[in-house]
């Protein structure tokens, strides 16, 4: 065997670096490659002009984001801040911003992606002739790529930057992926691991006669419906995103609704973190509001678990959990979005999860029988066409 | 699209409970089925006698784990704890043990998995009578299922329990999973979501021709090999756990590595928590020594980052991460560890690390070139043989 292995090492010899090989730019590597150029020739004019140089970045205070009641998502509105080359407290960041800047132009040069963190290693050193470093920590970069990626308009993976990847997919659809055609309604009790960037250059949409995507929260239910092969029966497609689903899955939810005018209806704890989970996934994210026109499923429904359940499935009081003061406080909050508090069957769904004092996990459905959920919760949703909006 | 979707609801009217189908078992089934048979049956036949009921359980206590060198794992002692029917201080951990047991034949029974949060809830209810819980907490279940395990000697995906997924595959080989054959060279930028239960007769392997396995411990750099098609060029397969990796993982390694004759290469952190990482996947789990035997590894070999690396790869010291007090205190306790502490080279490893006084992540490296990693370091590594056993 030592002797086996020893050959085949042979073979595995260093390989000459193949990123010099000649890189073929997507239409939107063309666009945001674009965007950087004029990002630094904006720098370059200035100082032509023996100008100061700054650049303007769309604010992303929360006082500058906003519910779009027409459009029904969080969006940014229209503030900037000026970063100054010339201003002693802003030189630091506005060298950060070109940097990673910098640093996308490369990945997008080479035809490569990494992760923020990947970016974060890229572009740390010791700034030549001090003993500054280019960042700290992580955190320090991390919210620069955000500006880079508000002051482009490009989504971070258009920079080429990939998030973690924890959402799995299968039902009746052919996801090409890179070439690769991936027939996800034959991937066993496994799954397609959906990538970070989901972007239509890489990843494209076949054959699918699926009717609507049922997006559960864990993985652990989604293994239920998986092996109840309820996507089968239901004609849907099944994806989870690991709890709050990472922006490849939102992003893929995105746009099978949006190419393939799949509904999507969520199933998820009946608890705040289910409550905030549908909100994002439905209205984008406070925080990356920026992003919520490619993301954002504002017609996505919520399919459960209901405050309402508890009595309507006559559960057992053994499988409640009783609300903790931080749920309490969360769920107040939740109340008071603006896209929840003019809608009275969520203030209802709200109010009588405070009432009832509990909240109910998806898993506990169990303890009416184990496909109870597959076989008869779901199912009776879809039928009678109960969600919330 | 308001019409149309409620034509299409009428198809997904509640399907009648499949539960009740002819289920197929399997060979290792019946081997579980009948070992719950046993169990059950020594109860029947205590009290047909007249004696008071009791189960004899393997310990699982740290006293009763031990390495055993010539197996290069570790494995639990011959150490048993009875467990009393007719014991104030036992009698409902035995009525614990009696209920994870009737749950488990339940499942197969109907021939289904479920989670150890799933199993909990479908055990839990108030006992007639009185105001006891069956579990107050899934903490309070979670031991009595590694109690049935030892005591039967099942994994516990043998009790059809599945535990979180987060691995991903790819490479040069198909998997044939409940049937579906999954080419797993042509899975584009996503790849195949290592279930949780990859036992022979749900997983079966097909058509390989790879020489190794590469397993790597976090997506993020997962998706660096995958872009860069590192398994192609060197003929290998590509694994990430999502950190610590999940049972399903370790057990598709591990039957990988056994059927296939697969070496395993890990590329971890230099951190104590890599090292870790890496003596679990070898050597097995203390706190689950009773699984090595179909879990461990025993001639996987630590592919890096290592403590040299600083200097071999001329590192920046941007790029490394100061040791905390936790760091150094695990790493002193790992170097004791049975399987490390009699190894020069891993003596040196752990000793180098707390001499240099910092960490170094594998995604560190991109400090040195976006695939330097891919193209540089591993290919290196490998022409070398430079690993640690």
């Amino acid at each position: 065997m030592a002797k086996k292995k020893k050959k085949r090492v042979k073979k595995v010899a260093p390989a000459a670096p193949k990123s010099k090989a000649k890189v073929k730019f997507s239409q939107r590597d063309r666009k945001t490659l674009e965007s950087l150029r004029t990002l630094a020739d904006g720098v370059v004019k200035m100082a032509g002009r023996s100008r100061a140089p700054y650049i303007e970045i769309p604010s992303r205070s929360l006082s500058n984001v906003k519910y779009n009641r027409s459009k029904r998502f969080i969006e940014m509105g229209g503030g900037c801040n000026r970063r100054e080359l010339f201003n002693l407290s802003q030189a630091k960041s506005y060298m950060q911003t070109m940097l990673v800047g910098c640093g996308c132009k490369q990945l997008i040069d080479e035809g490569k992606t990494t992760s923020i963190r990947g970016l974060y290693y890229l572009l740390k050193h010791t700034i030549e002739g001090t003993k500054e470093e280019t960042f700290d920590e992580q955190s320090d970069c991390d919210p620069v790529i955000e500006d880079v990626e508000v002051a482009l308009n490009a989504l971070r993976e258009e920079l080429h930057l990939y998030a973690q990847t924890k959402g799995v997919l299968v039902g009746d659809i052919t996801v090409v992926d890179k070439g690769d055609e991936i027939d996800c309604a034959r991937m066993g009790s496994g799954g397609y691991a959906i990538p970070s960037i989901v972007e239509p250059d890489v990843v494209q949409f076949k054959d699918s006669e699926a009717k609507f995507i049922l997006h559960v929260e864990k993985d652990t239910v989604w293994q239920r419906f998986n092996e109840d092969k309820f996507w089968r029966e239901h004609n849907c497609l099944l994806t989870h995103g690991g709890g709050q689903p990472p922006r490849g899955v939102r992003r893929l939810l995105n746009r099978l609704h949006r190419e393939l005018k799949l509904p999507v209806y969520c199933l998820l704890d009946n608890d705040p973190w289910g409550y905030y989970i549908y909100s994002v996934i439905k209205q984008g994210s406070i925080n990356l509001a920026f992003e919520s026109q490619r993301m954002a499923i504002p017609d996505a429904k919520f399919m459960g678990l209901r405050s309402k359940d508890y009595e309507r499935c006559a559960l057992s009081p053994s499988v409640t959990i009783k609300l903790n003061d931080n749920d309490i406080k969360r769920a107040k909050q939740i109340a008071k979005y603006p896209w929840f508090e003019k809608k009275k069957a969520w203030q209802k769904e709200i109010d009588l999860m405070l009432k009832n004092g509990f909240k109910l996990e998806v898993e506990a459905l169990i303890n009416k029988g184990i496909s109870y959920v597959t076989e008869d919760y779901v199912p009776t949703r879809l039928a009678d066409r109960d969600f919330l909006d």
